[in-house]
Formats: structure tokens, C-alpha cells, sequence
């Protein structure tokens, strides 16, 4: 990908265009999201009831795969809604986009192993290293797309100013910085419980920081873009 | 989402639309409803043959599961219909639509191991009142899209007169009252056949009354809109 | 859906279109058919090795799931094909449409368990019997959209001479009645190779007909439509 | 396929180019892919602790699964990237098209049980053929596809120089002579890891092709339009 591909791109040449066009790079992306999203209620087993047992607790054996589901649907959904975001400013891909983008579904693909395994030993600093490291490689290759893509004007719609493209970093850079203080509580084993409080503060704060954004931010800015 | 947000939609700014645009929704949406209907097939498992037994009657244990998928498809596919329904009035999404539209999607991953569990615990009150949960949840999430879209001119495609906008609610709050109802007598623990009865109206009513609408609505009227 | 419906949707109002566009129901279709494609392949699950035992014994075990692979494989592409050649006609879907497209792929959806059960217990009468049902089931429903699409001449892209329509239908038809026979041979219990045999034939036949058709269709003709 | 439906379709025939539109063909290919790239980490079980086991060794037993999850995710990609590319250029279908394509779809939907046996095995010549045979499968069948549509220019975008075709299926060709080197040496049964080293090497050789091709090409060539 050099400089001058874009120039081509420019100047209209149509086989450019149909070669960096997105969309189908996207259904890939929604195929893979809505596999996952779903993938981990096949975990969730009707339980056999065994002889004296009641259905009541038969089925409380089923919390830990439930909660997975949960944990693993909520980072799905929020990692879908942020590619979403992303790509309603890019228009067009290039082979690091696109390769990129691979990466951001390998990472996404290892959701349900990670909170399947969370759910069962989230005492275990071990589950929590793993978890941490599948998070945290969901946010740094849709950073790294973030990154790459607004520093080259022909891959976006409109151009970003500088404001929009540094807060825009900042917001993708943050639950890595999140996940990264969670992972390294886990890493030195002082308190699983810890480690997991940061783990889950990390939705809740990117919730937040967006909703102050919509507040703050001028209308017609790219920052009120995110969802 | 606040009152600006919707003006500045208004007046056209190609970034807002984009952002807007629901056609990722729908692929996301589509996508997990393609899986979940086919899911619960992968439960239907070749009956392993034991010594002196009939394929006859290994198959007939594949009963509950035969019953849990042709319950699931059903449910998904009224679902699935009144949620294309639902946005063939909608134009634009916004955060808000954009995560009650998630929060459909989690109860709607769920209908396969509801229904599972209805198909082989059928008289446990336990296991109707999970199903119930799971179909009220469904419900109640399309209804709040349904109030909260109609409430707002600038999502929805042509402005909808108020008896439309009543109606339309009526018919997405209805399943929800006959699901309650059935939830209630679970809960009331007097009779799990009465409890699987009024289930089982849901549809076959839902279906009715979408039926009396198209006789009687006049045309163009957007309560021909429902299938 | 009555005369009057159709009218209206002709007058071109844009909230009619919109429901009835076929997009989604198409979007849906292709999700459910590339699940049913790759689900099989699950079954083929890697052999464990016990001791004693050559990879090579141990995957032999492992034919029945890769023949009840290669079936569903098949029928469910030539499935998919016939329902891509069907809604390449189509224009608008209604009601009607939308309900009997979820009847076929509810029969879709079953061929992963019929193969399965074929590909196992290809002896037993009862086998293929089930397998016959589901087949005749998928052929059925998509011989009665075609049946139902057009005699409505505004369901349809343009309008079809006669020729068309009941060649349309006899070459839609005449799968059903190869499975119906292989059906009837299953049914009568005299010979499970004979009920297999013709089975068989079903794609093959198909095939070998849509070639002639090609052959002999003037150009233009919508016989030459089917791939 | 004859040359007159070519004659047919390039004069316009709107029926004629819906049969020939290539969009539900790359849905249900994407759709395939998606589920292809998420369908192994259904295998990465979340290990179940027994008495006196540490977590990390209990994982550890899930490497082979690991392993093998990103074995297929590389081999999915780069035949996705390839399809995506193929398809760039390709403007309709015609009946053999498609069908070559769902022939790419039945050896890439073999993709998962390959290279879990190989991830198992690998150090058995049976694993190494097995796995040598599916992807030679996917190789040969999309130069297929090339090979034919580059030959009948109404059903490409824009006319390909000579030197763009051949180009284009030497690098098509390419990974099938790497593959058919890694089979022989496996099926020769000298060197197990000679074979494995070999397979590797595909797609690192295929990458580095690429990345020159990019370099080299002129601008605007066909032969950039490889991702």
C-alpha cells in the first residue's frame, strides 16, 4: 500500500474502487459477530434431571455457563457497536485494512473460550490473564484500524480534524488502558476480585465517557459519531 | 440522543446518516435469527442403535428434541417477522434503537435453550416460567423500540397518524399480556397445562389478529404493514 | 393478502414497497443455508487414537458423518440454487411469500438430521423414510411459491407466458415426485437399495433436465433462468 | 453455458442479469466463511479442573485445539481475501460459476476437520495428506473459477490484458504446486516435518508474492488488485 495506490484511488479508476469497496469485508464482520453472539447458548445445557434432585437446582448448575454468555454477549455487542462506529467513517479498505480487520475477528472469534472460562474460574489469576488478553487484543487491533485509516484522507469520508481524530484514539486507546491495569492485577496476583471489578468497570466507563461526549461535543462533530 | 441530534439528522449531514443507517442492524440481526433457528437442529441427534432395539423407537426418543426446535422456529419466526415489520417503518437508528435492538437479540439467543427446556420439562412450573421470561423479554423489547421509533418523526420514513402508532403498539404489548398471563398462572403453580394452553394462544392469536387488521384497515393504512 | 393489497402496491406507494421487499427474506434465507452447508461438518468429528490403532482405521470410522456430509451438501446447494433461480423472478414478497419461504426453510433446516440418519441406517426403511418426508418437504414448499407467485402477476419482475409457468412448475414438481416414489419404494419395505437408488437419481435427473432445458429454451426464455 | 446466453446478456436483458447477479453468491460465500473462521473454537472446550490439576496444565491440554483454530483462521483469511479478490474482477455468474464456487464451499467447509486432524496427528502421513487434499481442494477449485471467467469477457468488469490473465492464474496456480509439493513429500513418507515445513511456507510465500506484485506492477494493472 503505497502512496500512490491512493492517488489511483483518486482518480476514479472504477476496478480501484470495487477492490478497496468494504462491504463485503463488513459482511464477514456482522457474519462472525452474530456467530459469536450466539455461539455461547449452545453451552448452556438443559440439565438431565437425576433421580431426588429438582429442576430448581438442576438448572442453578447452569449459572456459570449463563453468566459467560452474558459477559461474552455485552463485550460482543460493545466491540460490534465500536466497529460499527469505525467503519461508518471509513470508505474504503486496503490490504492493511483488511488484514486488520482479520485480526480484530481472531480476537473476537476467542470471546466465548475466554468468558467460558472466566465464568467457571474467575478466581483463577490464570482466567483472568487469558481474559485480558483476548480483550485486550479486540481494542488494539480496532485501535490500530482507527490509527492506520485516519492517517490516510482517502480512506475516510470526510476529513477528520485533529481534535476529532485525537479524541477518537483516545476513546479506542481507553479500555486497552482499562484492560491492560486488569491484566496486570492478574499478572501480580494481589486479588482476583480486583482484577475483576477493573475487568467489568470497562463497559461501564466507555458507556459513560460516550454518553459525556454526546453532552459535550459540537454538533456535527465526528465525535458524536460513537454509539 | 437529544432533540439537536435529530435536527441536525434533518438537515441532511452524510456523516449523521451514515451513522444512521440500520442496514448493519438489519445484517446483524438477520444473521443471529439465521442461527437460532437452525441451532436447536443440532440437538436433534442420530439415535445411536443399542442391541436389541428398533430405529423406531431410538427415533422416538428424539422426540422432546424434535418438539424444542419446531417450538424455537416458531417463536423465531414470528419474531423474525415482526421485527421486519417493525423496520420497514423505521428509517434511521440512533443509540438508543441501536441497543434496545441488542437487548431483542440477548432474549432472542435465549429462545433455543428455553425452548428446550419447555420441550422435555413441560409440566415443571420452573421451566414454564423460564419460557415465559424469554418470550416476555423478546416481546417487551420490540414493543419499547416500537414506542420509542414512533415517538420520534425523524427515524421513522413517513409520519404515522395516531391510531397507527396506538394500534401497532396494542399489537406488540398483546403478546406480551398473553405471555404474562401464562407466566402468571406458572407462577401460581395451579396448572402447567393451563400455563402451556395460554403459550400456545400467542401465536395462533397474534396470528389472528394480524389477519382481522388486513380485512379491516383501510388501504395504505400502515396496520397493513404487519405479516 | 387480497386483490386490493396488490393494487396498491402497483400505485407505487413507497411504504408498500418497503414491505414487501424480498431483501430481507433473502438475507435470512442465504444465513440459514450457509449454516445448514458447514453444519454438518461438525459431525466429522478428528478419531481418537486408542492404542493399537492405525489413524488410518480410525478414520474410516469416521465415513458415515462425511458421506451424511456430502449428502446434505448437495441437496441443500441444489436446494439453494432452485430458490436463487425462484426469487430472481420474484419482485415483492407478501404475506403469503414470506410464510411459505420459512416452511422451506424449516424443511431446510431438518436435512442435516436426515443425512445424518441416512448416512447411518441406510438399511432401514424407516431412515428413508424420514429422509423422503424432509426431502418432499424442501420440494414441496418451493413448488408452492412458485405455484403462488405466478398466478400474481405483480409478485413478479415480468410478466410469464403460460409455457413458462407450467414448465416452471413441472420442473418444480418433478423432483417431488422422484422423492414421493423413492418414498412409496421406502414405504412398501421392498427394497431399501431400489428406495436409495432413486434418491439418488433425484439430483441427477434434475440436473440432466435443466441442461436439456438450456439446449432447447429459445433465448430469453425464463426456462433458461434455472441454474 | 453457451456463447448465445453471453450474446443475450450483454445486450441487457434485465431477467437475463438478475440470473446473472452475483450478490446472493457472495452472501451465502461470506456467510460460509464467517462460520468456517468461528467454527473451531467450539472445539477449544474450557477444561474441567479434576482433583490436584492447575489450571495451567489443564489448559495446556487445550493447545492442540488452539493450534488448530489458527491453522484454519489463516487458511479461511487468505482463501477469503482470495475470493474477495477473484470476485473484484467478476461481474456475473453463469451457471458454471456458481457452481465451481459451491465447490470452493465444500472444500472449505472441510477446512475445520483438517486442520484439527492435523493440529492431532501432525506428525502422521495420513493427517499431512488429508489436510494436503483440502487445501489443494480450495486452490484448484477457485483457479477454476479464474481460469473460466477470465476466458469470457461478459462476465468480467473490464477487459484483462493477456498478461493480467496469465499473471493472475500463476498465482492462482501457485499455492496448488506448494500444496502438491507438501502432499507428495507425505504421501512419499520421507519427512513428516519436510511436509509441515512446506505447507507453512504457502501462505508466507503467497504473502511475499503479493507484497512484490504490489512493487512491481504498474499502476492500475489488474495485478494490484490482489490483497
Amino acid at each position: 500500500m503505497t502512496e500512490d495506490d491512493e492517488v489511483t484511488a483518486g482518480s476514479g479508476a472504477s476496478r480501484e474502487e470495487r477492490r478497496r469497496d468494504p462491504s463485503r469485508v463488513l459482511a464477514l464482520t456482522d457474519g462472525v459477530f452474530a456467530i459469536i453472539i450466539t455461539l455461547l447458548v449452545l453451552d448452556i445445557h438443559v440439565p438431565e434431571l437425576m433421580a431426588h434432585k429438582h429442576l430448581g437446582t438442576a438448572i442453578s448448575d447452569v449459572r456459570p455457563s449463563f453468566v459467560s454468555f452474558v459477559i461474552a454477549f455485552i463485550v460482543a455487542a460493545m466491540q460490534w457497536v465500536g466497529h460499527r462506529d469505525l467503519f461508518t467513517l471509513i470508505r474504503y479498505t486496503d490490504r492493511s485494512v483488511i488484514w486488520l480487520n482479520l485480526l480484530t475477528l481472531f480476537a473476537v472469534c476467542l470471546l466465548p473460550f475466554g468468558s467460558a472460562l472466566l465464568s467457571r474460574y474467575y478466581e483463577d489469576p490464570l482466567a483472568l490473564r487469558v481474559f485480558g488478553l483476548i480483550l485486550i487484543g479486540t481494542s488494539v487491533t480496532r485501535t490500530a484500524i482507527w490509527a492506520y485509516a485516519t492517517q490516510r484522507p482517502l480512506l475516510i469520508h470526510e476529513p477528520l480534524d485533529r481534535v476529532s481524530i485525537r479524541s477518537g484514539l483516545a476513546l479506542s486507546v481507553f479500555p486497552v488502558v482499562v484492560y491492560v491495569i486488569a491484566f496486570a492485577i492478574a499478572i501480580a496476583g494481589v486479588s482476583p476480585q480486583a482484577s475483576l471489578a477493573v475487568y467489568a468497570s470497562g463497559p461501564v466507563l466507555y458507556f459513560i465517557a460516550i454518553t459525556l461526549l454526546h453532552l459535550v461535543a459540537p454538533r456535527g462533530s465526528a465525535l458524536r459519531q460513537f454509539t
